[in-house]
């Protein structure tokens, strides 16, 4: 069952530790098989270097395992709002990477200042608000998916592939679990970046809104040229 | 004697520079055995990669060696203050990590920030007070011990496993060797992570106290959901 | 057909994972032989660990394809500028790689703060203006090229080979593709020692110009004494 | 002739990579037979990877060369000057590792802020002041020896075995190659964390002299108890 997509799940949850994304088991990766709707996602607390295909765990969006012995990463509410709300996406990628964490700690979004953002990035990477005491002490991980989902009210989510949640750390998306792994190393680089930039700079300002269309839509939409395709 | 928890010590050694906490020899790992009173600790000076389980030191808590050939860690008096004093824990270890030893030199907590932090330490990790011409003159490393304890006189050390010791470094424990060290690798993250945040945000506030109950009470006591437990 | 360049520009490409200069495929290296006056250059978005000599493409300074059955990095035209004006060079590396991508971000050239700098660079590393809208929608790398043709029109770019691509990222040139990527490698490092510098010491003056002078002429030119030359 | 000292060097030498002291050929270690009143030295621009005993050269105080068929270091003036000097060392390291090459170009001594330093040097690491124009243009590298004998006047460099040239870089020393080496990796280390220890705490003060005495001697001098003596 699903069998293409939970080795392309467990790859992708095997390459956080391989990009120095993750310490110890902060970070898991879910795929989602649009036909089926169901979701593969890691368990909960399991060293990467133990895992196999054998101990993902198989749900529906509506939170029912399906298949698995394994209790599902404790994220995996967050994982099911964002598949829910937005179209498209086929994987989601949560970890707490150091650089893109400092500026979720801070409260602070990661202004688009070069193209190595605007290659992936088409603007700046948004920072949720922090969540209200009810939400905290609600159904948490589900009210953090509805912060992030509010955040995106005026935000294609396929153009910004990823979010920082506020005094947490980065969630990230893409077509699949491997693109969304993909966005996630991207972002840990341009957050290591952005604050370099500004000790050298305090006064950096924004690209400009033409380089960051160019380089955008060099990589992306029916215009890119970028690659072999 | 005791073969079980030098085994586990060694390990715990051993993982010292696997995780990048080390330099040469510049930490050591102990561990207590609650049955017998006893504790096994790194002989001092001895680097990782020559130490087997043979040269550990096997010590009562009146410091008086029971076995072993080598003298223990210089570090050992404040070792055995800490198992003295805080009922509960297993193992203890000493770094100059470098993040977190650069907050020590500043002689500051690190505040919660996000709850990488909260996910492990209920609250911020406190710094020590300078400590007296007579205390450094005096029985140094034991008062170093004992300056620890004087810090956590109204905090639980079993829900903030680590200090950061004036001037110096950080010690940290857990309920056994390996604990201790996984709570030596979060300090280190979340040194680094907490001086980045104030660097893109010097004004960031400490986290929610909602957001810091969720994440340590998800994790620790007897509504814990994370893990496969 | 220039398989000896071909050798060579597959060596200098494979090099930039190995000296952590790229991330993905973020950076391409180009060689240059003088007497037929075609280009060697990696295709574009191909993966370094799957890259083969059959995989280069050959073109003439005009940019048309002499060989190769894949479409050449996107920003071949920036190389080829790169080769028509700066005559004696043999060799065009371009990376992202994050320090130097840091100060292009912040529009700021690197002075020349110390030896290690002067050993590779007879002065600061420029920075290029920012690029007009109708450049950047206009024959964009193409114009690349010129903006950083412009920004020596009065430094002698074997004398400092590197530039900073405003919002962007650099570009390095060298006699070959290895000593570009050489010199690539030695902006990274000046880069991140700059900004340290500057943190330690933010009203540190560029080096004398007599040590300057003294360590670039120890390197470079008839009077060089450095190495077994 | 001289094969212990040889085989002492080589792997001196190949220590600077193997801790992530030096980028390509930037840097290079000496051992000096005070018996003989010989040095053997790196010769110059050979990469690490390449070297072997028999590249190594043998030189007189006075630099005459006795064996060796290639060209010693650049920096050997600098060497000699300093064993013919500072009775007592038996090895001399020469690296432009960047946190501490940072600091020399900041042109600021590395302040004593906690036990780490401590533990290694009895006091804060002196940086030269600048050398004059006539000093650069006449014989640079035996002036750079000079310059470092100039800033020990009342400093004793067996108990501050580091300096950092202003402008440049640290030079580093021991008892023998290995002890110089491992002097050079602890200078990196406090390089790193008194940056950070003033970016977390601009105002932090030196650490107290009773703790700098403590550290220092409980390691150095008759009393030491650090160790397996």
């Amino acid at each position: 069952m699903l069998e293409n997509l939970k080795q392309q799940v467990l790859e992708a949850n095997l390459a956080l530790p391989k990009y120095g994304l993750v310490t110890f088991t902060w970070g898991n990766v879910s795929g989602f098989d649009k036909d089926s709707g169901l979701v593969v996602i890691k368990p909960s607390g399991v060293p990467y270097e133990d895992l196999s295909v054998e101990d993902l765990v198989v749900l529906n969006l509506d939170g029912e395992i399906v298949e698995g012995k394994l209790k599902p990463s404790s994220d995996t509410p967050t994982h099911l709002i964002l598949y829910k709300n937005f179209p498209g996406i086929g994987g989601v990628v949560h970890t707490h990477s150091p650089w893109a964490t400092s500026w979720a700690q801070a409260g602070k979004p990661i202004p688009a200042l070069g193209t190595t953002q605007a290659d992936y990035f088409y603007g700046s990477i948004p920072c949720t608000r922090r969540m209200t005491e009810q939400e905290i002490k609600g159904e948490y991980e589900l009210e953090t998916g509805n912060v992030i989902v509010e955040t995106f009210k005026e935000i294609n989510p396929l153009e910004i592939p990823s979010v920082l949640v506020h005094s947490h750390a980065p969630f990230n998306w893409g077509k699949d679990a491997n693109e969304a792994v993909h966005n996630a190393v991207v972002v840990e680089e341009v957050a290591k970046m952005a604050l370099r930039t500004y000790q050298i700079n305090p006064d950096a300002p924004p690209m400009d809104q033409e380089l960051l269309d160019k380089h955008y839509l060099r990589k992306h939409g029916s215009n890119a040229y970028y690659g072999q395709k």
